[in-house]
């Protein structure tokens, strides 16, 4: 096991660290020899008490712990050993059900104006209320200063210090187990953060052959990638027994890279399924093989993010047609993406200057979508999250198509309530040359309006908590009928002409409409929810002014 | 299609070169401008004859064609039309049957004292008469200079000009399929030499994410891919359909990255299987997806070489455990690669410092196996064939294990008759910067003792023809026992002691002994070849002496 843990005798540290020739184990003004083993370890064991700050000392310098537990002084200072001993209460939690999540997706800093775990904790009655069975955690693993999305984490095993830590984070979890709320953690397994990442000088952690745009990216198919795969693979596992995590959200996979005869996707789906846990990709590849099932030759991952779904509706009620947008816009890549769920399912992307994607045939909760998610929002010049960019009847449209689609559907934090703070890309770095490399980056590349680096972009990109109530109330009904009518069978009815289009899902029709149209409808629907133009009842050849509406199916008696 | 091709009123110029405003087709002093369509493609259509000779002006500067059917100057020559009126005389051809493979790897080169296509038919009676049912010829594909292995090739259309050019070939696979023997041609897609190498101007011909030792790899899953992906299965399609080859060797798959949904691997087989075609690939990967079928979530490739064969039988015959060979040199690393193909197949290899391979569950007719190939010898810094590293014994014991085995054995050029001549690496690359560094990295890499680019290393590397008709007669009795006796079947049963091993294949019991041993015997057997101290006949506990002997079974009477 990498990094500090409990021995027969004491705790027994562990440093992979081929390159080096010695390595002592530093303690204060002690510094204790560790032994080389044949695969490049360096091992001792010694009688510490939690809370004993450590680093190692070896002849590439000094060094935190690659796996340290905890940071209490950021990325450059010492690691921590931290207690195991927390007080769980989470026996009557009943797991995730995948063909029940409906995910929450939120940044613990900038969540609560407490910036912590516990700041969270305190919101757990509400979004229970709400009715989402999954929180879905952006990065916590420790990451260099105090503001961050966490993607540029470089201690996968420490909790960030300055959301309040390894014990914060447990907390988090039993309080949300105790309401039957599971917790999704965001890992980033395709590069480590530029900033207090010491690994390269240790050993072969990172690839030679592949890059990534953020920094290094691991190294799963070299020379030492047993050892490699083994850091990532335990570090799974160490979420899932320390912290009780329920889930994971893989960072970007389209970014990992591996000719192994066994991908490591693959074995991060084995070793959390194992432990009956559940696995979402973010893969920007379109290809089935992340998702699909070993006997249909996939990794096997329980489910992936589907960008082609939310930009055809970004696209289509924004009229946006900037970057990626440029792709989609019609009403039919909205009718593609309910039905085949990818849209460039092997079409030519001119977005991409190539034939992009291949057709999936898997039930709907193997993917997750959304109308909003922090890249989305995040990666804007502005920042803005749907509610500034269209008018409520468009958000509740948008609203009603993903919620009630047959995909796992996942809200971005403060979207249920129609929250219009912007959600701008902030970092925290403390290294000059990557200071400028940021800020020119992201004004060049996304026309990011703010100084990433300021502490005022952080707090402008909290959640105000001014909660709009109707919004709030038709999110809340629509994860009630969600619970109530909708599963993952591809069994939707889509239909639709130049500018409606109806999605008949189990006893549920909803109709949408774009511009005043006449719309046979079959059998007869009673409105449950919808614009407020929208007809009560409906039977036949109808007219519908524009705007939507949910009509609960009637059954013909027989 | 690229390059020019036969259109409805002349000859069609087809360039693809998006990074280019405008081209000229330029013959002679004659200009004729290009039109560009929206991929990218500048086309003209005029009426040339064969011969006419042509580059391309573009605002990138002059250059040749990328998909040239033949260079008559070289490399950095005009490109030249090709007559296509060759008059076939291969009705007759029965076409490549896989289970019944035995392959002649032959370099053109140096195979013959004309260096040429000419040469090669002029032995095609003596191969015929070998036994051997395909030659394969290493690259033809256009390469700097007049001598080279041919992995350095730029032209991929264009058969090279110091070899016979286009015509020669088609002589050579017209003579070779008149008796029956099939042409497999080896092919690189892995790469494209250095010198005389200008695709990277016209556009993303080139890989910006991967790379390889040997230069830039081609772009299969980055923007313009698409039309990368064509140049690539167009080039397998002409070998086809303009030169009836029968298969193809793909060089070094392993230094192919393709991350798109379908791998080019696949759409190489798939091709090559649309027109009843075979493909071989060279994998380093010990990966069952390459051979495996799509059912068995593989790529379809109808057979891989397998290196570990051979370094099993390498290292143990010749106690030689430099380099790769570290990992292999036990007796019991041939049995396992007789009974399970890969000796890596999930082991630890400290060669290359981490965990190899994957088991694969195939029949023996989709691995090719050898004890030389022109890597095997030529990368040597002696460059010395098996003859010379050891004696005779040992040959035909080596021969016996391979060419009886449930594998497709492929016999490199002049190994059939014990030519002691060696093979070096050569080359003729007229750039004076590659020519230091191919010269500093053969010495550094490979320890050559003699100058890559000399013409003498050139010609000691060439067959002398001096046959041992003693190991000749060997090999022929070798390859009439495989055809009469040997399947794919994995129906083999090997059983071995500390120094002897016996392979049990249908009615053929070989017993092979490196130290006098006493061996139980199931049966009855009758020597048909083998040392001379070997028994005639032998049953139960029998005592061999140190050498090899082939027994046929006799069935029991029941």
């Amino acid at each position: 096991m990498f990094g500090a843990n409990s021995g027969k005798n004491g705790t027994i540290f562990s440093l992979w660290a081929p390159y080096c020739s010695w390595v002592n184990l530093k303690i204060g003004d002690e510094r204790i020899p560790m032994k080389k083993d044949e695969r490049g370890y360096f091992l001792v064991e010694v009688d510490v008490t939690p809370g004993t700050k450590y680093k190692f000392e070896t002849d590439k310098g000094e060094i935190p712990d690659p796996a340290s537990r905890f940071q209490p002084e950021g990325v450059h200072g010492p690691s921590q050993v931290i207690p195991t001993d927390f007080s769980w209460e989470d026996h009557d939690w009943k797991g995730l059900n995948k063909n029940q999540l409906i995910i929450y997706e939120l940044h613990v800093g900038t969540f609560s104006s407490s910036w912590t775990f516990d700041g969270v904790v305190e919101k757990l009655d509400y979004l229970s209320d709400l009715g989402v069975t999954a929180l879905e955690i952006m990065p916590v693993a420790q990451f260099p200063g105090i503001r961050g999305w966490g993607y540029d984490g470089v201690y996968l095993y420490a909790v960030q210090n300055s959301y309040g830590g390894p014990t914060g984070l447990k907390r988090l979890v039993n309080e949300a187990h105790k309401r039957q709320l599971g917790i999704i953690l965001d890992v980033v397994y395709n590069h480590v953060g530029p900033e207090g990442n010491y690994m390269g000088l240790l050993g072969p952690y990172f690839s030679s052959k592949y890059k990534t745009p953020w920094g290094l990216t691991f190294n799963y198919d070299d020379r030492g990638s047993d050892e490699v795969r083994r850091f990532v693979l335990e570090n799974l596992e160490y979420w899932i027994k320390e912290f009780h995590i329920d889930g994971f959200r893989l960072d970007a996979v389209h970014a990992i890279v591996d000719t192994s005869p066994t991908h490591i996707l693959e074995e991060i789906a084995d070793l959390a399924h194992a432990h009956g846990k559940l696995v979402i990709a973010e893969s920007d590849l379109n290809d089935p093989r992340i998702v699909n099932p070993k006997e249909k030759c996939g990794y096997g991952v329980d489910a992936q993010w589907v960008d082609d779904f939310h930009h055809a509706i970004h696209a289509f009620i924004t009229g946006e047609r900037q970057g990626y947008y440029s792709d989609f816009g019609e009403l039919q890549d909205i009718v593609k993406s309910l039905r085949d769920t990818f849209v460039y399912d092997g079409k030519f992307s001119r977005f991409r200057g190539k034939t992009h994607g291949k057709p999936v045939y898997l039930d709907g909760c193997s993917f997750v979508v959304y109308i909003q998610n922090h890249d989305q929002v995040g990666n804007r010049g502005g920042g803005e999250r749907l509610s500034v960019l269209v008018d409520e009847e468009r958000l509740k449209m948008a609203a009603s198509l993903y919620i009630l689609s047959p995909y796992i559907p996942m809200i971005w934090m403060g979207e249920e309530y129609g929250e219009r703070n912007p959600f701008y890309y902030f970092s925290d770095f403390s290294d000059p040359e990557l200071v400028r490399g940021v800020r020119e980056g992201r004004k060049r590349e996304n026309g990011q309006q703010t100084d990433p680096q300021s502490e005022e972009t952080f707090k402008s990109s909290r959640l105000s908590w001014n909660v709009n109530q109707e919004i709030l109330s038709v999110y809340k009904t629509l994860i009630k009928l969600r619970k109530e009518y909708v599963d993952c069978k591809r069994d939707a009815e889509v239909n639709s002409g130049d500018m409606w289009m109806t999605v008949n899902k189990g006893k549920l029709l909803t109709v949408f409409s774009f511009k005043p149209s006449v719309i046979a409808i079959k059998g007869r629907g009673k409105l449950v929810m919808g614009s407020k133009s929208f007809p009560r009842e409906i039977t036949g050849e109808t007219r519908f002014e524009e705007g939507f509406g949910i009509y609960m199916r009637e059954v013909e008696e027989t």
